[in-house]
């Protein structure tokens, strides 16, 4: 247990201070703003933002953000952090601690791969900072994860999808919102440097949404322990929503055998019209 | 540990259903809509009441749906469950772990108010579907709760604050949206009837955001564990806000003493004009 | 959330006092024991029973929760606790991440049916205190267990074992050391009622773990709350070595079908001889 | 998200094993004793050593792990794991909901000192066997932490403790049961070290109970993550008593200020003679 270096020389605990929110009496003022006038003028994932950074995203970061959460709220009832949490559920625990053991399974193989991905296009970006060109650098970062047989990288290629209907969507929204930047085109790079790699003919690795994630986050230029936060929060509706199925459809303390569930909620359907 | 009832006879796992979200290969369909569709399409907030309620809200109800969640996102330091949070961080624990304490600390008496002052308004209705007018039952309600010392009752009162200005504002923008309807109704009778009570002359008890809270999710129809859902995924931006600060601004280690702290943001300031 | 009694009138935190462990500089008392002393001199349940209760166990009484402890420690890979730690550490979350997610998999259902088995061996209990026999209580009890069809009751019955070893071996060591009282006498008169009833005759409902150990804590004085919290202690080793195995193990973000495992650990095989 | 390498050709999931723990019908076999054999005849603590090592520890052995895990069992009311745990506990949560918040506060820096000593001792160890003496060794590694400001380094020094009483006394039992290794040997060497510093003249940095935690189990042969995975088991009974308290004593949602607690428990007590 190191030592405090928060403990003043009396020996009192140290005052501290935070710049999130201020509670006053019949005031709250999140990043300077009062809450009451945020509600209502800000949606939620703005409000999100503004929490994580300090201040309000323009209305294209905002929609670029708000599709990055939406993207990420529910991957069906097989990931392991939601296994955990109906695992929590079916055992009669609350909704909070199933939701908390759930945002648990966000492990560094888990989420963890947007991180990850992030680190590996930094380094592509270091690369390119020295002279080289992006397809040069994409093509030594491919060369040195065939070596050390990290194959899929972390941002690449999904156990389930051939091509991950959200990660192109994610990057359509920022093509759109002329978001697309360094990070992106490296990630391209990238991805067109796996599939010219002669070892991996036969193993198509395009983008996937952790990959996605990381580019889009990183050319908001959001830290990486932001994009970490917004990942997690980004879940938790899905999480929820598989924990209160838990308890309105199944028995307490069933085995959840995964392999054995189907779907039967509405099938293929269209947006109502009016949507933006 | 009951025996499951979902074991089949053989004894193998029982097959399971879910109606939220179906996965088949480059097909993600959230509730029946390709989540790729509903990015860009739909907000955060939006996107989470299909997946806790099977459709997509109307715009009227996605506005005020968005509105409770903006209201929960933050409230500053000394919440329970923000101290937890910020005491996991503090020992080096990952963003996940920090933020999964803090859920945690959503109990029975933090967040867990809403729900209770559901059950409150529901009782209320019940008397006034018996014949009893709104202010009739409500005076009912209030004699039993000061007589069995409930007070303050939940979603009435508030530590700090004397007019909690997010409950004033969220029941607002309810009757803005043409959205009050009888829990509300109860509420505001209920509220009267604790300000006219002679026991209670020195001890105003306005609505606070738990309570309009639990009025607007029980007008909007949502059974009370959505409404329990919608709190907790509300309140993790700023549980994650809060761990991130922590990592970044203090000593690993602290000892966090709650009233030493005090609040550094940005000076009161007013929303960007073009907002909505 | 409900306005604090705990601040004093000047609106500052109030003091507050704990009477389990007393830090000074270079000395640990726990419960007035310097901790350094009951170091080699008492094990770790009777430690654990120090904390919990105020008080170190006379010889009989640490033996009897040891065994306690030891009963609960593990059941395998299936129980919805353990598959929650497993699914959490399998997306590569922290040993720590992962036990917590086991530990919040004692719900309503899962360990806390001592709690439930607990409440009903009092009701058994107070009907016998109003002049019922103990056979003529439990058979009002079963009887409207029959009614409300709440069978198999909590404590009584498991879905794999029709004769739960373990039950039956606490229930023997608590007879050895002469520890056996009421709860325990109200536990084995409504297994025999539940044997008696004539709907009940194919279906054998022996006492379980769960039983015996509300039984065990019962006749110990312990209040409930600190029997459950011997239960969650107990599993925590287990939890931890499913962890560890899984990290060992397995690949990381495997799909984790309860169904298809097998035990590959050694054979059945005897105790050494000199231990007690 | 990796693609699992867990599954089959065929898409199914793959079978998999334990070995830790066999439950067949009226049979639960932990390591391959019959879990009503270890009952009354093992205690606790050698019950978790043989589930997490896969054999029963000698006498000896057993001894020195029931020392540790009786050395960490609480340290009062203001790490931040209790913290947390109080924290959780004053919302109204559950136990399990609040002993996991707790267990989530062993991070980096808290119970992970453990770790990051006995990696710092296997530096010196490494060092040594390329040929320096243990004090050459040591010395080496106490420049550098000076150097690279790492300092105290983990494993030495107390924030309240100028000796850390727990360290003296373990460090005492393992010697007693001649368990003194080369890891110990390593520990003592670099504490000389440090007390021979110029820098740290001021500045006395004794052995910790983390780094007497950390040689002991060096010296046990205990692998790290088992060793981490003794030290989160062993803090569980004392956040449950903090737990209990908090519920037992305190009034829901009050502000936790850890300045401002003492201590009212018994004062100072002798152990019973008749304990070993």
């Amino acid at each position: 247990m190191a030592p405090s270096k928060s403990r003043t020389a009396a020996g009192g605990p140290a005052p501290w201070a935070t710049d999130l929110t201020s509670i006053s009496p019949n005031r709250v003022l999140v990043r300077g703003y009062r809450l009451d006038d945020l509600m209502g003028r800000v949606n939620f994932g703005e409000a999100t933002y503004l929490l994580l950074t300090g201040e309000l995203p323009t209305p294209s970061v905002g929609r670029l953000v708000d599709a990055m959460l939406v993207s990420f709220i529910d991957h069906g009832a097989t990931p392991p952090s939601t296994l955990a949490a109906r695992n929590t559920a079916t055992t009669g625990a609350s909704i909070r601690g199933a939701v908390a053991a759930g945002v648990l399974g966000f492990g560094r193989f888990h989420g963890g791969d947007a991180l990850a991905c992030r680190t590996l296009l930094d380094e592509g970006l270091t690369l390119s900072h020295e002279g080289k060109t992006m397809a040069a650098a994409a093509k030594m970062l491919v060369d040195r994860l065939v070596e050390t047989k990290d194959i899929p990288p972390p941002g690449f290629g999904h156990r389930y999808h051939t091509i991950d209907p959200r990660a192109t969507r994610l990057l359509q929204i920022a093509y759109e919102l002329e978001s697309e930047h360094s990070y992106t085109q490296m990630l391209r790079a990238t991805e067109h440097a796996l599939s010219q790699h002669p070892d991996l003919k036969d193993r198509p690795l395009p983008v996937n949404i952790d990959g996605a994630i990381a580019a889009v986050c990183g050319d908001l230029g959001l830290p990486p322990e932001v994009a970490d936060a917004l990942l997690i929060i980004s879940r938790v509706p899905g999480l929820a929503a598989h924990v209160l199925e838990e308890q309105r459809r199944e028995s307490p303390m069933r085995v959840i055998e995964p392999s054995k569930h189907t779907y039967d909620g509405p099938p293929e359907r269209r947006l109502p019209e009016r949507r933006k």
